[in-house]
């Protein structure tokens, strides 16, 4: 098969690579419906992690079931489905605490930029629809697979609820989708920190009831202006960098939540501004599978519509302009059809 | 009156200061039944926190209202009261969601280790016992002014609930009140951290079933063995140190919940770590207040006996020797007696 593999910064290739195989009995091979390029795949991309060897790329897809391993037992092959970044088993404590994405046995999926794709604990990790899905939908359940599910856990992991203020910092897939997902949650008052026209259309779309474009000390006095003085209820930080980090705590009210859901590079907490701020803090790779039945039947019955932040969509094998167009903030997300 | 000044390091002078008297019509003035030394008035004594000018110590404190403010209605003169270490007006929006140490007219308190006492904002600081409590229970509301109010805050903020397992570093005063907290929510299994006889066999009083006096790696090590490999639910670290805070973070399992009650020296936390862990953190100034009448009925109906923290009882004018005991560990807290 081809495959999307990432040489050193801005050398995306799309090459022959071997066809995956069951490798444990645990295993299922899908072809793909559907695949992306995530915000995460620009820091290595960009350079900023660096790599120490050629390495595949992609960690969200979709697709049929062509082959399962012996011990799977829930999947067969001909299903449609949808998996989150990070296999899991679904069954070890963690996953039943609702934790998947640190499952005792989760394995990173990496290889997903590709048309074949071999996924470990398949029972665990991956979730079949009833019936295959319409074509319009897929873009849609491909966002459940890792963007949606993340902006989802921004906002639970923030305590979003009825009535709520929240904010949102960052205009990404991930960020818009918080705020699709604290819209869903019921917050009454969503403000999506962004100073990109076309992404501040989307968020207001999926339900930002103010935009604020200043960032730093104007950012967060705008913030304080729209609450009262003491600043939001829920804040999700969906970047991952030092700037963004303490946008988002010093955004928050006393007692507030701030979540943080991108792998933050170069951040650095210091502890006595975070003991003042008083916040509740939570993050982590986001636990997907968890609300992955949900947000699969919110997507098939129609009630949300991720899938519009893909705002380019190419043949896999033009993955590299997925990427540049992405770096360049002329897309915010580059679905890719295999 | 007489009371404490910190000049220096190890400097700590008994000496004549001006009478408190009302100086905003919400004040009050207290006569002290008793104050104490905190492991946080620690930090200026061995000049890790610096000082700018000799500094009046103590924000512990219970005893008799003296005289109150012209404005002030619910407390009135002649009636005992327990206040927290943050004056607050208890109505802001910040107070009336429990988080009363952050609120918007917070004053911290800093002239306690003295005969008399001016409590800001004293309808919103002080709770009233019915009757003049008796004498042997005066240690234990005193403790619920600070410690005892403190180490609820860290078994609440890790979230402590029935049946889960806790894990307690830092065997202060706090720490060990955090564990007579966890206890009485109602934790299954209690983990002391601590590695100091009188202070294990106390944490054992107030409801540890097991002491782990490893540090580091190998403190870590010892909790996961205690937790099927996995770390603990809730970790309450009372220290306020870098390597106390790491083997807090280290110890809990993802999706579980660590507190921190204590100021921060020195603290950074690495984004990414902390990201990886997936844990919940929350910390800060302890909302005392939220807790002060729950926790003094506890007192009152001697359910709980928190005033086993104090292991020296001195008359104020000896509160230098307070502080040498416990800054040498021979104490766990100092009572000082006006």
């Amino acid at each position: 098969m081809q495959g999307t593999m990432l040489y050193g910064p801005r050398d995306i290739r799309f090459e022959h690579r071997p066809d995956p195989t069951i490798t444990k009995p645990t295993d299922a091979i899908l072809r793909l419906s559907a695949t992306c390029v995530c915000g995460s795949d620009l820091w290595p991309y960009r350079g900023i992690a660096q790599l120490k060897q050629p390495t595949p790329m992609g960690h969200e897809y979709c697709g049929i079931v062509e082959e399962v391993g012996k011990e799977v037992r829930n999947i067969k092959s001909g299903q449609f489905v949808v998996g989150s970044f990070a296999a899991s088993d679904n069954t070890c404590v963690i996953c039943k605490d609702g934790y998947q994405s640190s499952c005792v046995q989760r394995e990173f999926m990496s290889t997903a930029q590709a048309s074949l794709l071999r996924v470990p604990l398949a029972d665990g990790t991956l979730v079949a629809t009833r019936d295959l899905p319409p074509k319009e939908l897929i873009p849609s359940l491909l966002a459940a697979s890792d963007v949606l599910g993340t902006g989802w856990f921004a906002a639970d992991a923030a305590n979003v609820k009825p009535g709520t203020t929240a904010v949102v910092v960052g205009d990404g897939a991930v960020g818009l989708l918080a705020v699709l997902s604290a819209k869903q949650m019921g917050a009454e008052r969503i403000i999506a920190m962004s100073r990109h026209e076309a992404r501040q259309k989307l968020a207001r779309e999926f339900g930002a009831t103010d935009i604020v474009s200043e960032r730093g000390d104007e950012g967060i006095a705008r913030i304080k202006d729209l609450t009262n003085g003491i600043g939001a209820d829920s804040v999700c930080e969906c970047v991952g960098a030092q700037e963004s980090m303490m946008q988002a705590i010093r955004s928050t009210r006393p007692g507030g939540y701030v979540s943080y859901v991108g792998v933050p590079h170069g951040v650095e907490l210091d502890g006595e501004q975070l003991f003042y701020a008083e916040i509740h803090l939570h993050g982590g790779p986001a636990p997907v599978r968890r609300y992955l039945p949900d947000l699969i039947n919110l997507v098939l019955t129609e009630k949300i519509n991720p899938g519009k932040v893909f705002d380019l969509t190419l043949p896999l094998d033009q993955v590299a302009e997925g990427y540049r167009a992405m770096d360049e903030r002329r897309a915010i997300k580059a679905l890719l059809r295999p």
